[in-house]
């Protein structure tokens, strides 16, 4: 049954077609098993990635997107500003945004974090767990205490990120390090949401848990039907201005 | 048609009942006029009042309960402290709490806070608006960028709480003063919202986008349908600990 | 060097007298060590306990008091609620508030936060790293980008405080669990660090950059020299208000 | 006495070139009197302007800079992108910056927040009140309740930016808006101040309470002497990770 959110899950789609390991865990790409999921939730989905004219997200596709997930490594770079601005664009007026894993280093999150998104990591297959932190929030419906992934790549603080406006999940790493791996946050009339999980190697997409947060998230993150008409901008007084006391130097 | 959200309607139902210009204004009361604008919206509303054994809030009445609404002015220190407390854990563990206008000085509210709730406050009848300042909320969903109550008692910054968790609105006042308005927080598993209009001989719950507010905040605060399952207390650890290192004093 | 700021350092100094294990740590109590570290900053530190008249907490102490730190386990209860409304209400007029440990479950913090404290623990001599997650804040200042605790008790999420208005640390633990250890709130007039590392049984407090940490929160939490002249209650209007457009109901 | 803290105000110096009416209110330009300002709270104090090579902001000049301050309107677009990235790169690694009026559409400052940072805006010489909303920040040392700006440009909500970490003062105007206009954000590092009042028309920053707000601020902002170590990229574990339940896909 329809929840009548339309979701574009965009992946730059190199891995899968360059590494027979990613390949295995991901045969259609990352954007094929993150769909799934999200289908399952009801989510209205199409698929988008870097090699398309416009990389799939034409002004056309962002008219009938909601949500945009955002899942990036290998190719940060070429995203074309023109369509790093025209997604920014639709965050600020409401489009929801969900950047995964890598997504920290892509060209849209550090232009809306404004900060240089750089963390620590390492690639040895070690334990994660990710500690809910905000059990009041919408995105942990559903979820257990904390989500354990078996082999997780490394991603530790300091995260430069500004101070999320919610800070939902927590993680823990087998080789000593913690993380801030669930993040909201408001910007202009879009809510963002970056969630860690997700190495390429790793069948992290596959894992229920994991996927129930991915559609806790697209719901959280989708606009509301009929948001404030925010206007900026010269402007009129809304009461009388007493010019009486006028003290401006002449 | 049912949004299968459960909303209990508060009211200490004490000035209508003792005041001929607020009998005018809500002559069943102000729980009548708040559960009619959440009925609009599909809500499943039942009321309860002060004048009530335990105060209409008993455990069977909260544990058909999601969203709690809160309006309170002349007889706070009349609450029982027990049915306090129960609303309280009841909110720690989820349920969901709108506080109203006078509210603010509620013991509920004053518990939840931690702080005195104090503020500055004058019945002149003067205009408010209370403006959008988090675009991006749920709560404000509908709404104009902003909200004219025509005839407001005044309230004034500094207004002691907590920083939100995120302000929704902030008022204006013809008379000089400033008030943050509509104001979130997250506490424990419960998501709590304190929105200020709402003076007992004005008609500010019989307006249309008001009334919207308080729909669009039952639906904000609505507990998720299956949280996490959050422990506390004496712990097993989740990983091997590594005694062989123990440099604990002796 | 005086740095002028006066600290009360609060022990409830229960186990001290109780444990041999305890007294070999903290020989003259944990308030001994504690006030030595912020000696060593310039602090001008006067110590107080449980024991004593009003817990050493008279109105005359706290005129003389610009951050009070509280450690307290065993006896919590044994607070009498007049002090704890004292020392709130001193908080919420500017004093500073540091509270360590096993102070998350004092009646002070319970009070200032409006939730449980909850949390999970286990007593196991694991290793504790507490991660700067804020490297801008003035509390981490000379820091490394971690602290290791060599033998900790464990304190695990989920912990039921409201966001803070800061994280600046958060620990992980060799057992499997994180949590929010270095947290900051502004309450009232008043700034509140709760700083998770101490317990009684290791040697926490006279570890160097634990030292350094208290030092710096003490000098965050002092007041300002002559804060703003926060004036609340009824309230003449600042501007002249309209009455021509008055619609009260009549 | 110097403070030892070393303050860079910049602007861009145009309207005071250009306008007669702006030249009489500050014939040295904006810089001159903010500059004095600050002078007279101790602190180490130089002036830099769009027209100089690198607009007076060379690797050399930030070296010896502890806190930048930012005037700019009418050129924000000369401005070079180099000149900007070096100023945001510092910020990251600490340096405060406090960015005044119309800087809130300087490059610098939309890139540090990632929204648009657009208001509504009117030039009526009306009176703004600029109430603290937050009285236990040291940016309030000193300051009444509200600081009264008797002409004001306007500047109105919504004012897009992300929710300010601590949300310092609050403006009302006599025109019917109000305006969060003393904004604190942690960003990387450094800690940023947006802070409203200045139009290059009104002698806002010859007003004693305005100038004493400029003092405070560039305490607040000054970098740790000392701060976190803090590394980032590909890291060695720091504990035992157990390879033996490796679960990688093969």
């Amino acid at each position: 049954m329809s929840n009548d959110i339309r979701v574009t899950v965009w992946n730059e789609f190199v891995h899968e077609q360059e590494s027979e390991t990613v390949a295995e865990v991901y045969p259609d790409g990352i954007h094929a098993v993150v769909a799934d999921a999200l289908r399952e939730g009801g989510f209205d989905v199409e698929t988008a990635t870097l090699q398309e004219p416009e990389h799939g997200l034409t002004e056309a596709v962002l008219d009938d997107t909601d949500v945009l997930t955002w899942w990036g490594h290998a190719a940060h770079d070429e995203v074309s500003d023109e369509v790093v601005e025209r997604v920014k664009s639709r965050v600020l007026d409401g489009m929801g945004l969900l950047v995964l894993h890598s997504g920290h280093f892509s060209k849209i999150f550090r232009e809306l974090m404004g900060t240089s998104c750089a963390l620590k990591w390492r690639e040895a297959a070690e334990t994660e767990r990710l500690w809910v932190t905000n059990p009041a929030h919408p995105i942990v419906d559903g979820v257990d205490e904390y989500i354990e992934v078996p082999d997780a790549e490394m991603y530790g603080e300091h995260f430069d990120i500004p101070e999320p406006d919610s800070l939902v999940f927590t993680s823990w790493f087998e080789g000593g390090e913690v993380f801030r791996s669930g993040c909201c946050y408001y910007r202009g009339e879009g809510r963002v949401f970056y969630f860690r999980p997700g190495h390429e190697t790793y069948p992290v997409y596959h894992q229920e848990d994991i996927r129930q947060v991915l559609r806790n998230a697209c719901g959280w993150a989708a606009p509301n039907d009929d948001g404030p008409a925010v206007v900026r901008g010269n402007h009129e007084p809304l009461a009388e201005i007493d010019t009486s006391d006028d003290r401006t130097v002449h």
